[in-house]
């Protein structure tokens, strides 16, 4: 990579949503020697793991660890409960719920779609009507994003299966929770979530490459059901050899070791902490953003994302321009639009291994880029944003 | 893991065939900041890799890489260019091949299994008249494992592709090639293999975490008439966004950077030199282990494998028990035998990042560990293999 | 380290003026297994980084390496050109300058101290009156400290060699150039610096461990007539050994491996790149402090530092206690006031691999600083300083 | 260093008596950010540092660390100590010892120097005749080199110590550790050494750059009484600022990170078990060589070093060029003869992060280089010290 960082001295800003900052610890951890994935060492780090785990996605019940992305346990996820044509309920939060929906017809599932304009939340009324219409439980499943990393909405899943209990709806709960979990809370036996999807890069601040499967009793029981024809996937094996310490296939040992020390730095910081930071870089950027005068791309204050932030650019300019020129001239890396957003909008990441002083320096980098390219602004939102914490009583 | 090194000093003996030992290089590339997998640098070293893929698999057709172990990229070689409950003959070389065929099955191939011992490779004959009775061309793929991990047994996979040709069979050529890349020949446009599975935890020195696809032409267009329902392993969509040097989903991006050190490594050294140092350590081996009067399981000295050594325990004594006695003792880790072999045989790997020096005190570590568990033995084989060592013109 | 780090996240903001933040690839070359001191590979390594150090420090002359820090550096450039008793001109710069006086007094050397109140850099009259005074020569040696880092004044080191030369005085001319080399410009030869005294930790971008003299034709004839007795410091014996690629004594190899790839990084920027970024860094603290409506503790422009900037805290409030709130509050390290200037200046550093928006989160730290310690100032330094940035044709 | 490591595959053997092999972990733990040296975190580790110092070196007393190699404190010990032209008392043990002995001429003392052929350790009867007669007490030191890392001899230190006590004779005891330390046992304040000088780079499996001074009571208040002009090496100033955690001048911080490591791996694995595990390497060492016909430059058995042993090679045979076509072939790194010995005798380094498997893969290696230079000798030297560590009850 030495040709294209030539004359970018100093640290890369990379406040894109995920894959977020890897902390030197976990960098260090990763870096060691391949350790024997069938051997007594590897089978310790496994239970440890698992256990540790359990802690930070409050379950008391299994989870399972891919070597795959997130889409990866998208599909996992959907494999594993359901049977081919199954009909499973889904909400268009954004561009990765579209692109989980494609995902799932993709795969054989029918997608009973409720269309939205990707600028709020689930709208639970909406969820519980097509509940309410389906007495014959054709709907086997939900799908629901938890946070929508192309435009920093955080929809009320609890509220989900509120509504799933409310009509006595026996569909399962599917739940990503990719760029929500280790920025904001959950709950997954309190609230009821069958499987959750989660992977290592965004609030686990590791590199990508390990997916997540959380689950379930029902989803266990529905597991065992299941007439889709999987192998990478099954659960089944997994589990079995996790009993052991082991994997059926060779796992991504190395990112085990750096799981391993990022789940020591989130327990030394505890999660009320961690919560707490990014509510206020959220909240800091808000303020920012209100000031230069541009509009949060999530219309909905009670679902303003703890992660990431999408801001819509003004008619007439162009966001990726906006980035790149960020890029060359600031060394900092931010999140595109994606899909219809193209161009629209650009997207703060601030989660995982962060503090003001980078959150601010973020915040610098994208006013003196809105100056440098002519867009229209109210200068001032890094002062306010200043002002923010240090009244807060962080 | 700290815990349970106590009192183990000196560097870990690594020596299971795969994942193999990183060499320091590499694991320092991969020891750095995350980048924006979507941004400009990461195509870069797409365009890199992709370029640099080819050279070591001898092709000039498409490399995918995927998020996965090398068991993922088996299904991906499936479901992209079959279709559900096509035929596929499989030639049982040993574990491996059984799982890869255990995975085919379960995922609704039909197997035409041509069963064997496992003591020897792939029989060309017993393909041939496969074949040859296929007069309706029934048979879509032939699946043949390259280098046979779990007993170190290496297949004419040209001869394969021979036999095709010869009784002009259309179905495809797909070929394991996970423990046999960067440590013996592979040709993969010159020996007509249509979709090669790889994995980067063996030749090429990295972590496990990346899986690999090398397809052929004839594959490209079996891929656009799959009918089978897939999504993460399509290849459709990441040659697609490959162009641009992007991925569909994000890859495991730390690894990449690795990738392209370890290739830079391999590049240095050059194919042959690389061909010509694992030869002669498997000769090393199989030196001491004739001394020793133990057994290979390879009974057929044009297959054995220049990645690993299978070796046959004599009849009373347990190999799980040696290898733990070495581990303990020693500080080394072997292979353990696989499925039917478990307890029958241990494994010596001799791949990937390697020296001399680190092959005798390998064998040492074996030839004390006999020793120490009473299994009966002639003393003496290090020594055969130093001069070896000495004699030969490396 | 880990227990005090408990609760920080993100990235420690190390804003001291050395040592400084040492980039990535640096760290990473650092992290490799040892090699051996007296081996070819070494000695290749030897006279790579004598050659590129040649061209850091513009010179065609000999560069001495130290395991050292740089008052180690500062010791052997007295030892080896002067005799017991020698008396030296200094000029009291501040606190460093002070030091250097100190360890010259402490181990012999006779001080004609020019005393003055560290507000400003070296005043060539006072210079030159004391030169022409000496019409015995006297006076052997001139010390100056080219970049005082306990103040950030960066004195006229070409003027003191005109100075000598005007007045056809012998002296040697000795610089303290550890916070100068990397950050403006150095011109060894051509400013007619008989003994240069530098360190790793600050421009260098390395951590510390490495004191080097770089020196003249006139010093190495003044080394020969030196009766000092010395050995870990002596020029003759490293000098002598250094034709071969070696040293008299285990150098701090691990540095050097660090020092090769500092250099690289250094020469691929370029050093008016490098010089440039440094001015911008300096100019835009300035501006941030003007407008804070705090006192630069160097009182003329035109010696401001280009590494380092010293702030005078208004009466009344302590510095220390200003440090310790933002490294508890924000986790950043600045400089504090050193001897005299205990609790009434801190000093931000903007040195080695640093970017704009490092520098504005710095900023922003102290500015926030300056409010939660209830400092009188005017909010907006961030701001101006981000216009500064905008506006420049960097 | 990539250019020289070409076709170089696997992991160096690096065997030469110090810089040792660094341990992964220790190697990590230095590749991290700088740390303020003047700040909270700083002064905590400094602490801990002092003190599990004094547990490695079994001393209650001081330990001064400085940004040095082992020569710097060697020069350190003896102008905190002595006055200038002070007479010391000098064993010539070896090479080291010479060099040390004309370390203390050059920078001006006496030396009474006890020839000796390089070939045993101190002679006791000649250092108690010595101070016998020096019944003025005009001694006012002893020199002695506890292990000699240029022959592989340990001298008993404590029969020095015992002699200066049987006359009374208020020398004091000034010992060379530095390749002793952690691999044999060593109690300084048991065994009465004034001042113990020691370096980071071979039991305490760091790379170079840390020189170390443990002293006595007896020396702090010769301490107070030197007249020898010093500023670097001045104890006095580091003790002072030590009480805060603080150095006078910049310390290798990278390197004390490391060394808090290095200290808990040595502390996890136990002093016993370090001693026990060194006391075999030497002794398998000697198998083999006594079995290869070759002569340990060491003549007598109980003065062999448990860190290295030097190898007389048979007259008409070049020990350099032997270690160059070890280095060439089989990639790995020996100790060369020093002074008067080169070309004469070569050096295995056996000592700090090792195990069985490295250090028979050193020996084979050794074996082999024999082989191919064509030295006369007889083979199975390996074969018997496989034969000790499969009979010891390590």
């Amino acid at each position: 990579m030495k040709e294209s960082l030539i004359n970018k001295s100093g640290r890369h800003f990379l406040q894109i949503p995920g894959p977020s900052n890897v902390p030197e610890r976990v960098l260090r951890a990763i870096d060691r020697a391949s350790i024997d994935h069938r051997g007594p060492d590897f089978a310790k780090l496994t239970f440890r793991l698992l256990e540790k785990l359990k802690w930070i996605f409050k379950t008391s019940q299994d989870v399972i660890i891919y070597p795959s992305s997130g889409t990866g346990a998208w599909e996992a996820a959907l494999v594993n409960v359901l049977n081919p044509g199954d009909k499973i309920l889904a909400y268009e939060t954004g561009f990765f719920a579209s692109m989980w929906k494609q995902l799932a017809e993709t795969i054989g599932f029918q997608i009973d779609w409720v269309e939205s304009n990707w600028r709020h939340g689930v709208d639970l009324d909406a969820i519980k009507l097509k509940l309410e219409q389906d007495t014959n439980h054709t709907i086997k499943a939900v799908m629901v994003v938890h946070n929508e990393t192309s435009n920093g909405i955080t929809s009320n899943l609890f509220g989900v299966r509120k509504v799933l209990d409310s009509v006595n709806h026996p569909a399962l709960l599917l739940a990503d929770i990719v760029s929500s979990l280790g920025t904001c809370d959950y709950q997954h036996d309190e609230w009821g979530v069958d499987v959750a999807i989660c992977a290592s890069q965004k609030g686990l601040m590791l590199p990508p490459g390990l997916g997540f499967n959380v689950i379930s009793e029902k989803a266990k029981i529905a597991a065992r059901k299941s007439k889709f024809k999987k192998y990478y996937w099954s659960w089944e094996q997994i589990m079995d050899l996790n009993k052991k310490g082991f994997y059926p296939y060779t796992p991504a040992s190395g990112l085990f070791v750096g799981l391993n020390e990022s789940l020591d730095i989130l327990q030394e910081e505890g999660l009320e902490a961690i919560f707490k930071r990014h509510a206020d870089y959220s909240k800091a950027t808000r303020i920012a953003l209100d000031h230069w005068g541009l509009e949060n791309y999530c219309k909905v204050p009670e679902q303003y994302s703890q992660s990431v932030t999408a801001i819509l650019i003004p008619d007439g300019y162009d966001a990726d321009q906006l980035m790149a020129a960020i890029l060359e001239r600031f060394n900092m890396s931010l999140g595109s639009g994606l899909g219809k957003l193209k161009g629209k909008v650009f997207r703060i990441g601030h989660l995982g291994d962060l503090n003001e002083l980078t959150l601010l320096g973020t915040l610098a980098g994208v006013e003196m880029g809105l100056e440098l390219c002519g867009v229209p602004f109210n200068k001032g939102g890094v002062q306010l944003a200043m002002n923010f914490f240090t009244s807060s009583q962080t």
